[in-house]
């Protein structure tokens, strides 16, 4: 639907005083185009232009806006809750994405900003917009999933709401957990010196996304066409339905490691690494050759001609820990299955960079408004 | 966009299983009419038949789905989370809903469920699905709303998330608070002879949103009128910048009443009512001249040609509480400023009615699928 920002009702004052004063002024039916355009700032700027004007009143809002989860006292131990919202048409194209990895995904999307603060989930919060279009039995496809990543990471689906919608599905959820005050890793730790560290490999998501768009648009020429996925079906399944590793969490612990930053790689390991440079204060550097991905992401990076680092640096949607340990740490580190060594931490003033495989210094980027 | 629910992936066991098989089918950009039409279930049908499944795995949830909150324990205290999901077209126009308001009025919507559990919200994230029809000084408005509905309310922005939409502004809003476990109220505690109790008026913002409705479409015709409200101001101000009784919470807790049941009115007088009947296993009786109706809003209904306690007990969005006390506490409630006492519990084989003028009785009916 259109549109209509409007100065139908004008209000001075509006919410400075109890009662709203109405000035009366003519109705718009289109929005003036007016002002600065959001494109301009970039997802992340505008997040920090709004939330710098955040004030806390509470005691217990320990840490607001800038990490994976606000971080609320709760007597001796911390409550963790994120929420996160995800758009028909931005986030997942029901073309191709099953109804009941979308809730999957959702859950996991929600669960994996809870272990990103070495915290552990324990109830998620469902809300669906949903048009007449839809079936109940659909519905249920959905919520199939949701249920299905509850059992599968211990979680409960705790609450929620249903609405009617006229644009599009949305799911909003919202994740709910606790970290031990001693144990909760934000971004901000992290020091020069520091090991930097992944579980699991990067890419596979991205590429997933680019071949299933690449028989949908197969698909949209000639409908007769069925799509050819053999030989990639880890990616599909890395973008259709991601898991979390969520036993590195687990393995942290009994290994008494705690990072000194951590975060989980939504938006691409490069964004993602520097979101912890920012905040930690701190420059990077990590190697090409360290870098994991899996031989099918390089397969599809080979067929798109597009380098295989680059998808792993720059995909997203990985769903998989970064975090960084003192120098210290290393011996317990390579302990834990699953987790690679791809740096190290170091002063602000050295930048932020990636080392290729001839040696050369390439100065890590960061990713604009576009990627949601 | 169109919906495209299809089979171009069709999973085989897809979630029972750690790995998932992929049948690959043919896609189709329109999906099937198949199933059954989520109308006929109604939104509170809907939502029951997709929790009843919900399983409860972890201690900490004490109280999942059915409650206006979510309930979480916490060592010695209890913490309240609530989602709730604001989509343009659904719940809002922006041909007249300015940016502020709807701000506000967003944050109002979430907190007032963390009130209606008799707790305290302290904390809300955001989540916006914004597109870049919109101008950074317009999400600027937005936040300028919720922001101050944050410091009239003594809570915390602390988290969210912004993305970009190609369907509509889309806001989620989570509240986080806490309650003592002594005092925490929910729908289920209501017995027979209880007293019914409310706070303000009802059916304002019902009759704000008719006339807002009805000067749109006046508008639409001849784009020279300019809306008249005049004499409707509070009814307006109702519909767009609700505010919550928040002070009746401190009241009962001062003169130490825990209210047997409560809820936030939000779906209607009489289907809020409802809720509590059939989850506390009563029957209620109400009384119509008891029903608090303000001046505009019968002035409102009669031009509209609507009986005022219909657009009371059927309107919705009035963000006022309904709670049942003891009948021991009457002395103590009436001294309460701004609380009325309309009628009181009974068994449940009495049913659920309405007292009118002329002593008959009424069954009081719940409302469908269409209200959001």
């Amino acid at each position: 639907m259109a549109i209509g920002l409007c100065d139908f009702i004008c209000c001075r004052q509006a919410l400075g005083t109890f009662r709203i004063t109405y000035l009366y002024t003519t109705m718009k039916s289109e929005p003036e185009k007016k002002g600065t355009p959001i494109n301009n700032f970039g997802k992340f700027g505008l997040i920090e232009k709004i939330t710098s004007r955040a004030e806390i009143r509470n005691k217990s809002t320990l840490s607001g806006i800038g990490d994976d989860s606000a971080v609320i006292e709760n007597g001796n131990d911390l409550s963790l809750v994120t929420t996160d919202l995800l758009l028909e048409g931005i986030h997942f194209n029901l073309v191709y994405t099953p109804l009941r990895h979308l809730g999957y995904k959702a859950v996991i999307r929600a669960i994996s900003d809870i272990y990103a603060m070495n915290g552990k989930p324990g109830q998620v919060l469902v809300g669906l917009g949903v048009s007449t279009k839809f079936s109940a039995e659909q519905v249920d496809e959905l919520y199939d999933g949701i249920y299905t990543a509850c059992k599968n990471y211990n979680v409960d689906l705790a609450g929620g709401d249903i609405t009617s919608s006229l644009t599009g599905l949305t799911i909003s959820v919202t994740a709910v957990g606790s970290a031990g005050k001693g144990s909760l890793t934000g971004r901000k730790g992290a020091g020069a010196n520091d090991l930097i560290c992944v579980t699991g490999n990067f890419g596979a998501s991205f590429m997933g996304l680019r071949i299933l768009e690449r028989e949908r648009r197969l698909f949209e020429k000639d409908k007769t066409l069925k799509p050819d996925f053999a030989g990639f079906e880890y990616l599909i399944e890395r973008q259709l339905k991601p898991e979390f590793p969520s036993a590195v969490i687990d393995a942290l612990k009994n290994t008494s490691i705690i990072p000194s930053a951590m975060i989980d790689v939504s938006d691409g390991l490069a964004s993602d690494l520097m979101h912890i440079c920012r905040q930690s204060a701190t420059g990077c550097r990590i190697f090409y050759e360290k870098i994991p991905v899996d031989l099918e992401t390089g397969k599809a990076a080979e067929e798109f001609g597009i380098d295989p680092v680059t998808a792993a640096l720059n995909g997203g949607e990985d769903y998989e820990l970064l975090f960084t340990v003192r120098l210290e740490d290393h011996e317990k580190i390579k302990a834990i299955p699953g987790v690679s060594v791809i740096g190290h931490m170091t002063q602000a003033s050295q930048g932020c960079c990636l080392i290729n495989e001839n040696g050369a210094q390439i100065e890590l980027k960061a990713q604009g408004w576009e990627k949601a």
